[in-house]
């Protein structure tokens, strides 16, 4: 017997945990891990190297890994100086194997896939989450189709094809990727393993909030300021950091930040209660938060009420001072979306959100090497 | 008083250790660090997230660090099987801040050159070690000048500017490349901090030695097998590794083994006691081990000759046949150099120089995101 079960975000039903669940049978939201024993008899297996305080994770084997977490978290003393902070911390998810935090969410999400004898499975994705899920199907050995758009960077399908994942090109927009790889899925019988909709995902990505606590012991940041697409760190912040204050490991919890970038700013304008569509064509440099419609809106907007939290957007000549300050001041070459959360905290800042007294942390989601360089 | 002194690897002769010191004034020989004090009152400063035997080091203070060491080592059981070995292992130092191994000589070297109040520096490379020491010179607020050859691949350089370090690219081999950054820093008089000469890279490149000593505890792998250019990772390793038997922390010292490319190994020939130059136009695709004329030759062949190791060279085929293989069975994405090691090892396996009852480690030296995709 399973020692969790999926459960709906909204309203609450409950149901078996398997691979191909991916929304709720009552009101279709979708779906989070819950965990059945909370004291289970055979502890959860912990992801390699890691020390700290257990972890629950929804595996029965160790973890598939290609040396994802345990990412590095440096102070950037130079731009907190700039922004007049306390401390100003960068934690550099970049460093993961295919260069991105998806790594945390794509290792639970693919080991799950195992343990339940998934062979084949279709994902949609531009970029990150696309090499990510291509890297880990070839440690695992299950066959991978990478749905993309034909407007995705050459450098970001390269890598995703480098893995040996079948990658499929659709004219059109981002959604139009997406809705190709449903009908795919549907078609072929195949799992459909959506970095943005499987509960597995979201959860892998929670021990960025483990390893947070176990680096700053005793100065745990007031503020985490997230780069928000379809959410699934800002969704997994939350969760590591509500088990640790739960179980009394940390004392409070840090304030969670939502970045995006004006041209898609679904969260903000639904945080600021106003009306908001995607322009025909609209475009960012921040890539890996283009998200038009969030399948995790509503859970968004909780965390963001629970953790007084500020959902924010920021343009696109911003993002790409920001590039540039990181890497001239702290020697990080980030991805535009990286840069965008540095643009937002700066907005913070200015507008008394945040203190001068205060201390931050930004995730440096993932590498520039990615994308063009800065202009 | 310092606690280290900078010693001639050939004949011995000891100076005082300063920043602008690179070859002996004896006899024209590299140097290497040697400490003073073996048991000095104030211990050096270990590098961040370091829990692990301490790490002598040539620092007064903390390390400037952009997060670099602490990578992965994952077991690669389908190549391993592919290799008939007992167990294979990838310690991935391409999850390095830069994207290659070479951040641990630079922060080291950059920590020095802080120290000793170095405000502008010269640097040649056509790649990693370029990026590598711009970025670290952005962190610590040093002017940094690197000098590159024309035919540099158009990303590595893109990568050293975005970190603000004044490049200048020069027409002609590497070897112009090198020439032309010795007599700007000559014209100049400015610091040459050049990877291949500094002692200090190489003595920051030992902590990868210290991480396995303590990431494999008991199962101390019987083979590391490292493509080498200029060898400062090998010759880091072999110091690291003496040190440890020295102080009886590890049992043995692994078998060191030097992998090069077919279109530059002097290496190879000097082990193999034949003669070689590089022809005209020489190319590999594995450019991070094109080196003509390694100013530390000598100590290479001595590492070769005291830890029973072997030199061998590999043909390009065989190495982009193993990046592909390292993608699409392993989920890594490494550069062709790192490939080479592997190409390498393979021949080592056939000819009987590693047994299938052995253990092997493999450094992924370098991310493949900064070349091209193999073709």
């Amino acid at each position: 017997m399973s020692h969790i079960t999926l459960r709906c975000t909204e309203c609450g039903a409950v149901r078996d945990a398997d691979m191909s669940a991916l929304r709720c049978e009552e009101c279709d939201s979708p779906l989070e891990v819950a965990y059945v024993d909370t004291a289970p008899s055979t502890p959860s297996p912990q992801p390699p190297r890691w020390a700290g305080a257990p972890i629950p994770l929804p595996l029965h084997d160790a973890v598939v890994s290609l040396g994802e977490g345990n990412t590095p978290c440096v102070e950037m003393a130079a731009l907190g100086k700039l922004l007049g902070l306390r401390r100003l911390y960068g934690k550099l998810e970049f460093l993961s194997p295919t260069g991105s935090f998806k790594d945390r969410g794509t290792a639970v999400m693919m080991s799950v896939a195992r343990e339940q004898g998934v062979t084949e499975i279709v994902e949609d994705s531009s970029g990150n989450a696309g090499a990510s899920v291509s890297a880990y199907a070839a440690k695992v050995g299950i066959k991978a189709h990478v749905f993309a758009p034909a407007s995705a960077p050459a450098a970001k399908v390269g890598q995703i094809r480098v893995y040996g994942a079948r990658t499929h090109s659709i004219e059109g927009s981002r959604e139009a990727a997406t809705s190709a790889a449903v009908d795919f899925h549907v078609e072929r019988g195949l799992v459909y393993a959506s970095h943005n909709l499987s509960p597995y995902f979201v959860e892998g990505t929670k021990t960025f909030a483990y390893e947070i606590a176990d680096q700053m012991q005793g100065d745990l940041p007031e503020h985490v300021v997230v780069p928000v697409g379809n959410g699934s760190l800002f969704l997994g912040a939350w969760r590591g950091f509500s088990e640790l204050k739960d179980t009394g490991r940390i004392p409070r919890i840090p304030r969670l930040h939502c970045i995006q970038a004006s041209a898609f700013m679904p969260i903000v304008a639904a945080y600021q209660g106003i009306e908001w569509t995607a322009q025909p064509g609209a475009m960012t440099v921040a890539g890996g938060i283009s998200a038009a419609d969030p399948p995790r809106l509503r859970e968004i907007l909780r965390v963001l009420r629970d953790s007084s939290g500020v959902a924010l957007a920021v343009e696109d000549e911003e993002i790409i001072r920001w590039q540039r300050l990181l890497a001239e001041e702290e020697g990080i070459y980030a991805e535009p979306t990286s840069a965008a959360a540095f643009a937002g905290l700066e907005s913070l800042v200015r507008s008394g959100h945040i203190g001068n007294s205060e201390s931050v942390l930004v995730p440096v989601t993932g590498t520039g090497l990615k994308d063009a360089p800065p202009p």
